[in-house]
């Protein structure tokens, strides 16, 4: 499907002592996007948790490639890549420009709101992962 | 009274690209501190909720006076300024060795722990704030 | 002069265990909205290096008066409070709406970009902050 | 080899509003846990630096399987997986007790620390993460 884009702003303290955005915040700025990547697909969080379903990160791979600076423009690109019976993985990029500074990889499961148990994920978001 | 000590690790993603703690780091720091500080006078936070009573920041102020570098033994001293009628204050301030690096003057003011509406500051809270 | 309003996203990990923005946050914002200000006075934060003047933060007062969630369509707000000799103060409201959710007064140095030591305000920084 | 343990201390404003540690954090804990590990084989970072070398984190795959609450007795166990030839491979486990939180494998590679080109892992080096 069509590459869902979301930009993201750096910030100035997210930059640390070698002048590159510190590791660990991509996993905050992938957070960010896998929401506006729900809403993008019909199903935005608040509304997702209503309908009794709530996702939850479960493992993640991340490549880091180059470095990113403050005020650079930075991007993050979502698509799925599998959606299986009671989880599913999104691709992440990081990018400026044509370069990719992170890429990453990660799976989450669908459970029960309430009782945060395993659940198949519900058919109507399955449809809107899929585009 | 006595001074309180609270050590602090400074992480290497709180440094920023100029090489120091980036400024807001400090009100982490003093919010760790507020619970050592609270534990310290016989008031956990934890048995504080339990016994009806939360405490709330409304105002505090920074002044910054040197830097502080990963791996520096960062220290933060704390200190009852002022016992109110629904409020108190608290002296921080984050040294290395003897360097003040940032001093801060915290207001709390005291709230029932389920309405979050004002409340007299408990009289064993008082007691252990003034040591 | 006219309130310069820069929009902050607030990000879900900065909201903590009692569903507000954590208060050390917002001077984060503040200091986005610093350099999204200083730009629009004329003076982005890169020139203003290249010039040979820096800034250095101070001292900062903030008063929290209501809690912000995550989603919450959050604007800075920035004005020139004071020009001195070798310092200036700006204020800073983060507002939901008409609602302020923390205000703030800080104190800037201005300092040689590469000794670092204080120096008068540069006369076209001066206009620029006064708009 | 022997499991090297290092502690963290988990901050409030690390707890998000799930009232569990947000997942980016651990990158943080496990930078810390790695200059602990670094120290413990007799390469302290600074120590590296200065011999011409650094690492830079090129891969990391995280496993999240239980949350962490602000005061849980956190701590990391970091132990040495793989050495090739111009890069290494760090096992970290995040745990309370027996239970384990989250569990990550990291890929450094060794650079000049000037250049920032690759370098093969120096003998030394070597040796002290082989224990």
């Amino acid at each position: 499907m069509e590459r869902f884009r979301f930009p993201v702003t750096v910030r100035y303290l997210e930059v640390d002592a070698q002048g590159v955005v510190f590791n660990m915040w991509y996993l905050g700025y992938f957070d960010e996007a896998l929401n506006g990547y729900l809403a993008h697909c019909g199903h935005p969080y608040p509304k997702l948790i209503a309908s009794g379903t709530d996702v939850q990160l479960v493992h993640t791979e991340l490549d880091y490639k180059a470095g990113v600076r403050w005020g650079d423009p930075l991007v993050i690109e979502v698509s799925t890549a599998r959606i299986g019976n009671t989880s599913f993985t999104l691709d992440f990029q990081a990018k400026v420009g044509d370069t990719v500074a992170c890429a990453a990889s990660t799976v989450y499961v669908t459970v029960d709101a309430k009782e945060l148990t395993k659940k198949r994920v519900p058919d109507d978001l399955r449809a809107g992962l899929l585009g």
